[in-house]
């Protein structure tokens, strides 16, 4: 098996764009498109009414556009300046180069090997890495390399840096941690910033740290929840893409709240991805802005 | 108590547009806005994929926007015929007039009326019509004509004219029928197409008709649902607003789903009409657009 | 308006039971009730498989039952004893006495008047108390008497004295705080353990404390919730009942969340009121256990 | 690998019972398993209040139960004689044997074979059988006999022969259908009565038959759903199991209706699958007790 996600060419453009709000904006860009003979396909924006924050999120074909990447980049330039806008171009020929890693349970990981493999990620999965040997036969089914990089509790700084390296000699675009369970340093996090999502089985911020599942026995809530969110330094912080919850009862142990929970992790963790992949996601300081899909 | 929705001048202008895609139908809108002087702070587009069909909603600030009315409209024509575009133009300080039909079941019309006193309803709520008189004292609590129109069995009719020329005395624009239990003529109906608001308490196509409590619990289903909708000629096939479910078991009786469903009922009812009053949606076919508010 | 929850007598009994597991506690109690000719219409029973805790709720019908109050209390105290039981004897006969505090917003004591008086709960409303004069008309049109109790902030204690009292006066069982503003103090709280259900307008333990809404926006959730719970002098830390969450994105800003939260307030409140006046709660440390209904 | 559900002896018995109500149900049962030595850890029972029908589901721990299966059956005859009923009895060491029947989509098998991998279903899986050969593969890998059994349109009984002879060989408890594209004639669903689970893949009933992803998306309406039920000849009328939807829009064209359906396919199946393995419904004419789990 190899990835499905090959898009036909020409494809798509989507403009990501951040400013703060003045006018013309909308104007100058889908201007900008249409003279170049691009057509906008889907458009979503969105100003802040309290700080004046603009969002704007533009898809266009590229079946009749007339403008190749360095002529696109050429005329954006002065738009970028006049608006002192943040402007991120992405080309959907431009499939990104995606790694998971994992450690123990395999569910996450399954899951998206699977929907990759049914079409559901528009990314080209180049690599899973892992601390624990289990996942190669899996890893092999769907023809995407596997390394065990163990860790070392000794010199654990030593395995981080095997997994940047591998990472960097890939290209990886995005990094997926699929229920991977060892903390990353803050020097590897910074190398990485906005292109690694985790997700954290509570609904944040309500149990961070360790063991959520046990702190929401104990608490005993009438719903549990998963976040998906992009990795900061800042343990269990960063940006946050989506949430869900499902209800429990005092029927529920830790272990049957596990249970449950994997069912939230697999699919909030799919659609995190999912949105960061199609390009739908803006991070705007601590927060972020997702463009509905 | 009177409407608290008096929204401050001089307000916003929503663009609510629809035709076959074609390219530039984004850039000369927003050009059009832009040249004016207004400053666009919500815009969402989407084109349909399998038909080509083109929607569109632009809501921009009036604040420093030089044309009046008439200019607009004059700008905007040629546009319109250009792309053989539908385009609606609504201001938000042209507040919607507003008629609540009720029956019986006092719980819809409570709670818009609550609602709107809240300010979660821009709308100027000018009358209430019942063919029962019993909500003559809640209507009058929030400063609202309450119209008492009984149903004689013999002569249908004449109720419905007279329910008609009530409306269109106070000049309404969107009539919503909260738990109203009479059946509107097609003749009635097609004389206020696109502005009559229904619910049905089911989630439909599930359980069409009436008692659909009772189909529910003979049916076993193991969730009920409730839909908002636009009213048509066929009665339960207008185009679909809104819908929510709640979850139910085989201990509820048809009582407690009826009871489980007035909370759906509510919500979804007030749901449907805040997105109209939004003017977030676009009737389309039998479907309808709804953008994020 | 009076309520309109007279039960028909002679009703039914609730037995609300919790001990250490130990095997005959279930036949012990069913064949009491059996021999004393009451009929059981519902039954739940469960065993935490981890501490042993054992939690049963029976409830059974009194039209054939030959025990009156004190015979049947005389045939339990041995059973209680044997097994070193907790056993609440609830009678539906005995409509509890609620009362109903808030302070500005009126929606919580509003959805909680209007489901009173479609007979959603079963209880007897006997006051609303307020520290402010606003919701004395729509108390009265309930026919409830209205208990306006300002706060002095220079003598804050006085205040509670004056609630307390009241509630005292009127032999209340249960206080709802539909959304009262005013922190209880510990000594008031130890004073009616149990008895007090409030809401917190977040998914606790996400948002503790003041301007939640504020708090979830700052940190760009993505689903906001609402907890019902028994109060402690742990402030937001009793005993949860009930949670639900709604979706909400980043085009929501302090007042929309706002907004949203509200319809999730009115129906956890309402919900968790509910599971009380039902027998419905046993509370168990610091956790619940809520019987289904 | 093979199955991960080895039940430590001497595990559990659960009597599911259902007849007409009357007194002394719960106590003879309960005093029966008392007097044998067992020791409840869950008990459910309900009455319906509107047709008297008795539904009791009792779980038991055989640690000190001294009663053998032919003593316990024994026991049970009058007990069943005097009131009429129907019981069930099962002990959590007779491991349901299970077989999967799938077409092309592997979604659904996938998910299965993976929760059972992880000791999620309490089930003995002996066989997959599909009308493709594709998931050979797969089942291998969980170590589970794979079975090609390709349909002859003109002769389509012949393959539904081999099926039947393919379930009755392995002496199956549990057909589960895993999105099996094939129509079961109403010979071989009678053979098999109460013990095939299907998915539909719509909010049954509201798009019955085939295609209902078009239908939905035909229909405009908001959300989609998914139907567990057990199989009977009139085909997507059989006893609900269980449901769940998932919010959709105008956004969502067929395609990616069916993936938003797949989550819940899968998620709705696995649901109603574990709540056989488990022991928790009872089939009620066209309706299903399911108890909490």
């Amino acid at each position: 098996m190899s990835s499905p996600s090959e898009p036909a060419a020409p494809g798509r453009c989507v403009l990501l764009v951040s400013c703060q709000d003045q006018p013309g904006i909308v104007a100058t860009l889908s201007t900008l498109v249409y003279e170049g003979g691009g057509n906008i396909v889907d458009l979503q924006q969105h100003t802040d009414p309290v700080n004046g924050a603009f969002f704007q999120r533009i898809e266009f074909e590229l079946g009749h556009f007339g403008l190749d990447r360095a002529e696109l980049a050429a005329r954006l330039a002065p738009v970028i300046e006049r608006f002192g806008m943040d402007c991120q171009v992405k080309y959907t020929q431009d499939v990104p180069r995606m790694a998971i890693l994992a450690s123990k349970e395999p569910h996450c990981l399954q899951d998206l090997l699977a929907r990759w493999h049914l079409g559901e990620l528009p990314a080209d999965i180049r690599l899973v890495i892992s601390n624990h040997p289990d996942h190669a036969e899996l890893a092999g089914r769907y023809g995407v390399p596997y390394h065990h990089r163990p860790v070392d509790r000794e010199a654990r700084g030593e395995q981080e840096g095997q997994v940047d390296a591998l990472l960097r000699g890939a290209e990886i675009d995005l990094v997926v941690l699929a229920r991977y369970m060892q903390i990353l340093s803050a020097d590897f996090v910074s190398g990485w910033t906005g292109r690694i999502i985790n997700i954290h089985h509570s609904f944040l911020p309500a149990f961070q740290g360790a063991r959520p599942y046990h702190q929401a026995h104990g608490r005993g809530v009438k719903l549990i929840g998963v976040t998906g969110h992009y990795v900061t330094a800042d343990l269990d912080e960063g940006p946050i893409i989506d949430q869900d919850v499902t209800r429990v009862s005092h029927r529920d142990d830790v272990e049957s709240l596990r249970q449950r929970g994997r069912d939230l992790e697999v699919i909030v963790l799919a659609r995190a991805v999912r949105a960061h992949l199609e390009h739908r996601v803006l991070i705007h300081g601590n927060r972020t802005v997702v463009f509905a899909g």
